[in-house]
């Protein structure tokens, strides 16, 4: 099995091996920016600092932007240097990967719109322990997708994949509460709704975390391991077979 | 300006042009059996038909599975092949809009998942009529998104752009209303909720079908239109420059 730090640095061509690292440099900045996004998102909620938000709903037009350039880059790289096999997989993956990221970027701006109108009604509802708890595991989930993507970590990306299953479960067993408190309490109805409509998008973000560890586990082993079950997942990432 | 129907017949290699016109046409197919999803979905919903909304659950692996198949068949031409200019972006696009398509059958198979349980509570609660409404006006986007796909026509789908506006603001509106519904009988909270997911979903799929139709102007045009907003996008499609 060859040495996955050999990925990038098998060129010829100095140049087209800097296109590689730029795109893939390109991809993590914009990883960087959408984490930053997803936390100041969560802080302008929990903290009702509509400041903050309204930051964030206005830095979603950068993340838009950077998913764009990256697209260009990888379709310029795409035509000019006509890349096969592993190099062909990071260029695809970059693609994906990028609308992953503007994906859980808008879900941060949507979060940030929430906390607006929470911070105007005033009065932290319930459901904010569990925004908290949430919206950090899911933080960490794409912290560690992006950096299982940096090291071409097929292990850790499988890692993520697993975890959304643990989010997926927090997030139902919210949602419960969350409707309880409803019917006890209608007048809370708005309020609580915007909450639930927060814990949705924080959901959401899980599940793009857990496609960008699946483009990971394709870009290292060359196998496409979406839509297939983590059980066969795991298979793949430990059989020691590559592609090429 | 080139005839836009030359796009998939100036290739000397017969075999380069079957292969793009099998690729889209496979994406069509898969077209077609996410728009069935989506219309057999509301149709479960809306007769409390669980029968259909389990056969509805089930397809969704075949819709998965045609993701994969049409990503392998992009990346399979993009290693041999090496396409530029016009049939690049035709495989890029079909990457992208294979990737929507996936997402708007999750939306489907979800929908499902209500109508089984919404069948099981029995008693059709408020919002039916919206449900239909909405989920007819986003089933015309996907196929009407779908149309303009095969037949190049960034002006259809400019207008599928268009009505993307529309359905959001008939989605805000029903939820509205649904607030006031769950307020004045807080007992029917849970199953509002449930179709408060529906109508969520059919948002999303509107969304998709958004994210489709600007694939194809870029198909079509050359121009990435994304995050443009729809007046500059109008700009693009009525712009008589053809990059390539």
């Amino acid at each position: 099995m060859p040495n996955q730090s050999d990925l990038l640095t098998h060129h010829i061509s100095q140049q087209f091996n800097h296109e590689l690292e730029e795109l893939r440099n390109n991809l993590l900045s914009m990883g960087g920016m959408v984490e930053k996004q997803v936390s100041d998102a969560i802080e302008s909620l929990i903290n009702a600092d509509s400041d903050l938000a309204i930051v964030v709903c206005e830095k979603d037009n950068d993340v838009n932007f950077m998913e764009i350039a990256i697209d260009q880059e990888c379709s310029r790289i795409l035509a000019r240097r006509q890349p096969a096999a592993s190099d062909l997989r990071l260029v695809l993956a970059c693609t994906k990967v990028a609308t992953d990221l503007e994906r859980i970027g808008d879900e941060a701006a949507k979060i940030a719109r929430f906390a607006i109108k929470l911070s105007e009604q005033g009065e932290a509802p319930k459901g904010y322990i569990e925004t908290r708890h949430i919206g950090s595991h899911v933080s960490q989930m794409t912290q560690d997708a992006l950096n299982a993507f940096a090291r071409f970590d097929a292990e850790k990306a499988l890692a993520v994949a697993k975890e959304d299953k643990a989010v997926d479960r927090e997030y139902k067993s919210a949602t419960r509460e969350l409707v309880t408190y409803m019917m006890e309490d209608p007048r809370s109805i708005t309020r609580v709704l915007n909450i639930m409509w927060v814990l949705r998008s924080l959901e959401r973000i899980g599940d793009h975390a857990r496609n960008i560890a699946e483009y990971v586990i394709y870009l290292v082993k060359g196998t496409d391991v979406r839509h297939i079950g983590l059980k066969r997942m795991q298979e793949e990432v430990f059989d020691n077979h590559l592609n090429d």
